[in-house]
């Protein structure tokens, strides 16, 4: 039969490539509206840095290399423009002009378009960019280095405006960076960004957030909401993307309000023959049972194929997904799995949080980086609801570790019992993760009680005592609590009369780790406690990125 | 109540702080032989190889810190000579003459001591040493420097006798390697240790394998079982450890044949009030569901925690282990989490293998490190049972992923779904693990069928026809199968004509996935086929480690 297949890039590329391994006998024909298939997208901010010095590294494979490996017909620079999805047959803009193509399986896998804002001033023809493809990399690099461009705004702080900020930077550009709401990276918490923030100011970045532009001036300055300008010479849209699918929807494939195509748990769209993976399709969150767009790469990667098996007829299905990603920020990493506080808060959900401060190995081996974690649960059962991480190294570990205990359906009681690799230059024989279950697993059972960071000026308000157990000298050069006192952990017991016995006494130090040796001192005493999640590092991050100081 | 603990290290003190923060009424008294408590035993060979230069940055805590912050009553050079059950009662040889003390609970934390072979010419007051504590390397460091002792002989290749002879390596010693099997490093099987064994070698360490020490001469020289001596000034041993549990058992408490404390799941020793946690006493395995040793610093941790807990009454107890380790060999780390291919053939259990090269991260941004990752699992419902892996970078991370999915119970039908940390510097769309998930996905569902590289020359005996599908080059460059045919994958189906279709066909290429490509085509026009496993990367680092030539 012939398998036709719309977008040739992640999930059609893995989708045909699997066909063929299934079978030698089908006809493959991948249609790709650009000139390249089976391009790294991902990898187009590295090459704008410089990180990455040929473009042609990021072309994985050739339409020729496809042919003569896996008999694939790959056509590139073929856009289809009409489906009919009664005769099965596809119109196709072709650069020998229009033909015809009949399917007996058809696989849509068109991705997503980047958004370019409406609003007054926008022209990309006018050094205004978009960057998604290869074609779009070359016009922005030829563009900044043939007009001498040094002065750029990245409108958006996702992870595509901030990877492109950093490879602006990185080439000496004088870079802004505008983002609508109050923190870059939507997927993490307000707090977590703030290490992010201040490594971008730090590089030189001007951070305007919460900061809405209304309209882009003739010389590409920007007008912000506030009536402030930013000027740049140009300007690079950041701002998310939307899916690819106005043709399927017009010929009559359902699709979900922001276009997404709907699919089954087999990929099939509502019509017969008709598939669907990638950018372009809802998926369920495992975690909310909810469908929703996780568009990234692997997940295109994994339904491609999956769907090449459902065609197949091999028994597979779409399990889901629960989200994980990284971005780098110069020398920090930041990942995420699962859901945020932001969404579970929203969703209305019984959850606990707690933040710790670990290392990426032990400190008395040289090199030891400082980890700053997040982890959320259900405050019933314990489940792992997602969880976050920000540090020079040993992110990506910690978060992969989460994120399979996710999908394990670990709880936070299961935390402590993972085996983890410890030699000192690798690990630590209890693990920050190890540490984080311990940690949710004290809180749980009632051992331990917690307020966050944002909460702490709502209970100090109520009455409550808080109690500040670091060294005199750490809160000099860190800085204080508000209205708080002062007693060092180690002379704590000594101290036990001076405590108010009908208050509520709020435990605090610098990572919320003495703290939470204060409260069960003070709590085996008989004083009402909780400790303040994550100290003053949480605290202060929180504070700060809230203030717009970060 | 008083509660007494013996041993101060891992285990002990994790209980005694433990034990502090559920109660501040508990009498705790910690008795340690030695001169330092909590001392971070895995630490001690980086301070002989010169990375950590102070050796009290492995003193982790003193008791006069533990007294302070958790009034913990830790007295050390304290040996307990004799322990009545009945009466509870301990007699201890402290540095004021014999003691007894009263226990209300008692903790054995006792930990392990080297083994010291029995053979003619061992004398640890002749430059023969162990190490296991602080005192141990002292002695070490000060014999070697003093005498100016430049060629060392370490006796057992496991993790503590790589780790002293790449620190000895790094001081510019010379080093010979004994080990009596046929490879270093017994939780990895075979293959996975040439590229460890190389390593070694490249750094000058002369490695004896499947060599065995009969005696030592007066110089210190060592005699080995085919008459060949190595000289060597100073000898460390490194033989692995013994439960230090004679005065237990004279006390009558229920041992395993090795010494092994018997423990109930809530770490309860076969006396009441008696408990013991640590390298002393046997877990369950619980992939094996056999009680075992497993002497790691986190299990010994998490242990400590956990019996506190038991002690005081919390629902807590011991789910036994699965086994997780790394050991850094210079450049190369290797991890391993489960069971061994050895293991599991002398268990009899129905396994599949396989092996698979992947990358830290995508090879197009730069500082990507090959990884070489083996996977074992059920072959009836595709449970993980094990992994190793090597390589420069990311080693720790994939282990550690697998790890979790073992304990998550996870099949490798679940490996394809996990969701992990992916952006260009980073790691990779198909990560690996999913990589590996894929490929035994694949196996289970018959649509792939591997031999390993063990396998070949018997099934080249019985008529296979072995088909390397590499380019000419290179095969030139990396080395040839015995009696292959060569067949370049890309022109594979133009020659299909060649091929006979009443003999098994091996295809093989350098890593194994261009020959499962090979594999499927092949299949797919009828041919019977298997895959060798892991191709000539992983053939040749078995066939030179079997023949001593790695």
């Amino acid at each position: 039969m012939r398998i036709v297949i719309i977008g040739g890039v992640a999930g059609g590329m893995s989708a045909a490539t699997r066909l063929r391994r299934l079978s030698e006998e089908n006809e493959i024909i991948v249609l790709e509206k650009g000139p390249f298939v089976s391009f790294a997208n991902c990898g187009l901010p590295y090459y704008l840095g410089g990180e990455i010095t040929d473009w042609q590294q990021l072309v994985l494979k050739t339409p020729a290399d496809l042919h003569q490996r896996f008999n694939l017909d790959v056509r590139i620079n073929h856009r289809v423009t009409a489906v009919d999805l009664t005769q099965q047959k596809l119109t196709i803009k072709t650069p020998d002009g229009i033909k015809q193509l009949h399917y007996d399986r058809l696989l849509l896998s068109p991705g997503a378009s980047p958004i370019v804002p409406r609003m007054p001033g926008v022209d990309l023809t006018q050094r205004q960019f978009v960057l998604r493809g290869i074609p779009d990399l070359k016009k922005i690099v030829t563009a900044l280095k043939q007009n001498n461009l040094k002065k750029i705004a990245v409108i958006g702080g996702g992870a595509i405006g901030i990877e492109v900020t950093e490879a602006l930077l990185r080439q000496g550009d004088q870079v802004s960076l505008i983002e609508a709401q109050d923190q870059i990276l939507a997927p993490f918490d307000l707090e977590m960004t703030a290490p992010l923030t201040a490594e971008l100011r730090k590089h030189g970045a001007k951070l305007h957030l919460a900061s809405k532009v209304t309209r882009i001036l003739a010389d590409n300055t920007l007008v912000l909401e506030n009536n402030q300008q930013v000027a740049s010479q140009a300007i690079i849209f950041a701002l998310g993307v939307r899916p690819d699918t106005a043709i399927f929807q017009q010929a009559g494939l359902k699709t979900a309000v922001d276009g997404s195509l709907l699919v089954d748990e087999h990929y099939q769209t509502s019509a017969e023959n008709v598939y669907a993976v990638g950018d372009a399709i809802l998926t369920k969150n495992q975690l909310t049972q909810q469908a929703q767009p996780f568009r990234l790469a692997s997940p295109a990667n994994r339904q491609g194929r999956q769907v090449a098996d459902a065609i197949m007829g091999l028994k597979r299905k779409n399990q889901g997904n629960i989200g994980t990603s990284i971005v780098r920020v110069f020398s920090q990493a930041a990942a995420q799995t699962g859901l945020n506080e932001k969404q579970l808060k929203k969703m209305g959900r019984n959850y606990r949080c707690l933040h710790l401060r670990g290392n990426s190995h032990v400190t008395y081996f040289p090199g030891a980086a400082a980890i700053k974690l997040k982890l959320l649960f259900d405050s019933e059962n314990g489940a792992i609801l997602g969880a976050q991480a920000t540090g020079q190294s040993g992110i990506a570990r910690r978060i992969d570790v989460l994120a399979t205990a996710i999908k394990g359906h670990l709880t936070v009681n299961d935390l402590p019992e993972l085996e983890l690799s410890y030699s000192p230059p690798f690990g630590l024989a209890k693990d920050p993760v190890n540490l984080a279950g311990y940690a949710a697993q004290n809180v749980l059972e009632g051992l331990s009680d917690n307020l966050q960071w944002y909460e702490l000026a709502k209970y100090q308000a109520a009455g409550a005592y808080l109690l500040d157990v670091r060294e005199p000298v750490e809160i000099q050069q860190n800085g204080a609590y508000p209205q708080a006192h002062n007693l060092p952990l180690d002379s704590l017991r000594d101290h036990l009369a001076e405590l108010p016995t009908k208050r509520l006494i709020i435990t605090a130090c610098q990572s919320g780790q003495r703290s939470y040796l204060a409260e069960r001192i003070l709590r085996n005493h008989g004083f009402q406690v909780k400790n303040l999640d994550g100290g003053w590092l949480t605290y202060h991050d929180g504070m700060t990125q809230k203030l717009g100081k970060a």
